[in-house]
């Protein structure tokens, strides 16, 4: 038996905000924007738009009228709100009434947790089909101050639905880790207890998204590196074996280190230049647009992978 | 093979606030306290107490010198802060680099999902030694103007180890289930991207306990016992079966509909009037309090339960 991805979609906020549009907010030029970090255009969510609005859209594609799911994961990077679960009022947009939902957190390498989550409930036989959705407005926490990461946050959503059917397994292996020494490079310090938004000492920019770009790079590389390798060799693979690598979308430096190892750029998604960084939604939104232009082919072998706050890093390796 | 709690321990801050001292803040008196609520005393962390640092003391006895875990999994109410995750604070407070972390987020069923999913991740073969813990501070985000709720939270974490020996399985059944409808019922608003610590319009209220008690226990009743009946029907066990519940702690009043459903009292771990309702870390705290006194004998027939925000209800049938 193996888990197969059975329905998928994605959705964004109309509204879009171009290098032009931004570059006036952050006080630098187009050029600049797009040269750091790769991002030429990315949707934005209205004042008051509803995050959970926005993922079930997605997840209503990915459903496509199958019978409901008996579980739903949601797999964001920041929750709707503290309690209840933000997987809670996707269900409510589904008009969903008592099945089981529940969130799974890892920043932006929450959906391969979840994947896996869901992979390990269908052999157990616990859920038959499981809806994991992953939704993030990373807009909302924007600092200006801080240009390179302010330019490289979009806003969007994807879905997935996975059941097992007769097969080989659709997950062939997989390599998840993080490195707490790194925790301070990519941060939201507040919306928890630790600097909660009613302690007085709790600053506005601890609200906000703050990322050491170069210094993130370079912590996680040689990680990547070593755990791609053991990866690759535990499964007789070359780079060159990979069909498809499906990344998430940290920035254009990040992506462009995938070419380095040996994944030519055709055989890697990149959709950061019309995205931007989605956080969490990212790396299955780069799935979501994969199987929409028909890159995946069955039995195509597949690197979901991707790096995230934590420092983590996460791969994947995928039977088409 | 079945899943086994190897080890398991609880933390709670220093702190003690009584029934007394509760008293003068919210205007009420000692008796109304523990009439309305059943909690005679609870911890309350000091300002700038950190969370990880609680659930880390918890996983300290949990692990009691084992070899390191290779996930954690964080089963809390409520983030250490937005982004990294908040298993990636505790790997750190463990000294533990490079092994994976994530968290699942289903408020007080936080624990049950998380034991399900280390089930289905250890009968799958991808981890053998999981680390759960939960930790909350909800004093926190008590508000004073909601005397029942605020008089109701302490603070406190729990943590178990599990890995799957040989054996019967340890997880024999479980229903898990959430009604969106009643999510305005028990909620926190604010602390994500919906009302987001820096918009303008978000209110202190926002980031507090809101519970309406009443209605959350008419909500939830029915619910609990269609589903109690199916899980212990489809078991073939009557409630005189079930040699321990081990409940989250709600608050008296929800607790005492265990007894009218057929389980004496006896037979049922009730740490409220010590502790008082921890969030996410209760259902733990009364599943370790058990363990340290001696309450679970090999083979017993266990029930871990709860209802939580969302609305959910989470049944969970373990072979001890």
């Amino acid at each position: 038996m193996g888990l197969q991805i059975v329905g998928a979609g994605m959705a964004v906020p109309p509204d879009v905000e171009t290098a032009d549009d931004l570059a006036r907010k952050i006080n630098t030029t187009t050029s600049w924007i797009i040269e750091h970090t790769g991002v030429s255009r990315r949707h934005v969510a209205a004042p008051g738009a509803d995050i959970a609005v926005l993922g079930a859209e997605a997840c209503q594609i990915a459903l496509d009228g199958r019978a409901p799911p008996d579980l739903i994961i949601n797999a964001s990077g920041a929750p709707r709100q503290t309690l209840p679960d933000s997987s809670v009022f996707l269900q409510r947009m589904l008009n969903l009434e008592g099945i089981a939902c529940f969130s799974i957190h890892a920043s932006c390498m929450s959906f391969l947790h979840a994947l896996h989550a869901a992979n390990a409930f269908l052999v157990s036989g616990n859920y038959r089909r499981i809806l994991i959705s992953s939704a993030d407005m990373a807009t909302r926490a924007r600092n200006w101050k801080e240009p390179e990461s302010a330019a490289l946050l979009g806003d969007g959503a994807a879905a997935v639905v996975v059941e097992h059917v007769d097969g080989p397994p659709g997950l062939l292996d997989w390599r998840m880790a993080t490195w707490p020494s790194g925790a301070e490079l990519t941060e939201i310090r507040g919306g928890g207890v630790h600097r909660h938004p009613n302690d007085p000492d709790t600053r506005r920019e601890d609200n906000m998204f703050h990322m050491e770009g170069k210094a993130t790079y370079r912590f996680v590389r040689p990680h990547f590196l070593a755990m791609l390798k053991e990866l690759l060799t535990a499964n007789r693979l070359a780079p060159s074996d990979i069909d498809l690598v499906v990344p998430h979308q940290p920035s254009a430096g990040g992506l462009s280190l995938l070419q380095r190892v040996g994944f030519s750029s055709e055989r890697v998604v990149n959709i950061l230049p019309e995205y931007g960084n989605c956080c969490a939604a990212s790396l299955p939104m780069a799935l979501v647009s994969a199987i929409d232009q028909g890159r995946l082919s069955q039995g195509a072998t597949v690197l979901l992978m991707g790096t995230g706050a934590g420092i983590s890093v996460g791969l994947t390796l995928v039977r088409w």
